[in-house]
């Protein structure tokens, strides 16, 4: 993925990992939402706050390529670009490697709005200005 | 979702759900991997026993798209069709609905393989037959 | 466990087992929390409402004894009984055992307690009836 | 806690907070179980390695005083001691501080024992002469 606005390290759990001994489906989800909560704090946004004042940042449409698997101790990186898709969603590309690999362990495309107290939609403006700058 | 091969029901339980108050985006594949599993069993094919004779089924690729969200106590239906991609692959659609309500609360595409101990794709006969059997 | 107030039943969930093939030991806070959030409906008191009302119930303190390992599919009922601890403390003893057999999985002691939105103690009335009841 | 054997530093994910807005319960032991993975690799031991071995760490109890709840992003540290109970068994004893404050958020004990694949109690000999040497 070229230029990447963000990417984070982490390392696998072994509580994540499944009966199979690798780190189960559902667990990478937690990684890239956390990847991309942490971005949102680089932007000066905190999901929590937003959350209090009644602002939703929702998924709408995920797409996971599984490529590898992610096994106990593994270290790996998730990395982020997001751009705009519409006036009211960004689309963020997710990619996981190996730390020291380049070999892609997950590449994912994730859909996102944002949704007011009232059920409007509604972008907060430090996202609605990076994607526009962007594109 | 016509012609559904299988479905499962089951109730959100409130350590599923995230500070929005909804259930997260991540516990969808685990409801979504549950129904498979359970699929499995009614075709007379154990997940956990074949993970231990070394045949791993995984799960390459996963399309998801949320149109509503599940809340504390959401009485819930997964339902599943499985259908031949290609000689070592299927695509599993599955579609959640809230009991008594049609609307979809969440539609996925899933593309699975099987792959033996020795990293060769080996798709169960059971599961062969199946989609053979659908064309 | 005698006399117990509430019981619920569950099946195990592949992805609750861990690369032990068993069921790892945090998620068996989540099925003891569950059942006793199913408890608190069947009295009437409904976990999210309070949680919206800003009325907090808190595990305080829990007991687990590990007496054996549920796996894959196994089906399995959480029993619950709830006394009094002092007048703002309530003990809940939970039992977990496999369906058609009494030897305990778990056993576990929870102390909870119960906290407004200004960070004082308040015991919700039908909990508080139920527990005087008791002695 | 005294004397510390290890520690490990976390943060807070969104994930792992409830509708109540702090840290699930169960993912407590999420972060103590991680924390015993890591001392034993410090120790040369590796979980998933001795899993494959058929040698299995195994929680037989635990006890666990939620003193403070944690929330989105607190910045938190893990500490442990280990100590000889008897044989067979250790006690780990574990306490989470938030970084900069020594006010306990958990403290926790943990008695945990080895079995064979036999079903033999058996203590892997880096564990034994650790808790050996401290009398």
């Amino acid at each position: 993925m070229e230029h990447e606005d963000f990417c984070l390290d982490f390392q696998v759990r072994d509580y994540e990992c499944d009966m199979q001994g690798v780190v189960n489906n559902a667990v990478y989800q937690n990684y890239l939402e956390h990847t991309r909560h942490e971005y949102l704090k680089s932007l000066g946004l905190d999901f929590a706050e937003l959350t209090r004042q009644g602002l939703h940042l929702m998924v709408i449409r995920a797409e996971l390529d599984y490529r590898r698997s992610l096994r106990s101790g593994d270290r790996f990186r998730v990395g982020l670009r997001m751009e705009r898709l519409s006036p009211l969603r960004v689309v963020i590309y997710q990619r996981i490697v190996l730390v020291g690999d380049e070999a892609p362990v997950l590449e994912a495309k994730i859909i996102a709005a944002a949704i007011s107290e009232k059920g409007r939609p509604k972008m907060p403006a430090p996202i609605a200005a990076i994607v526009k700058e962007k594109g």
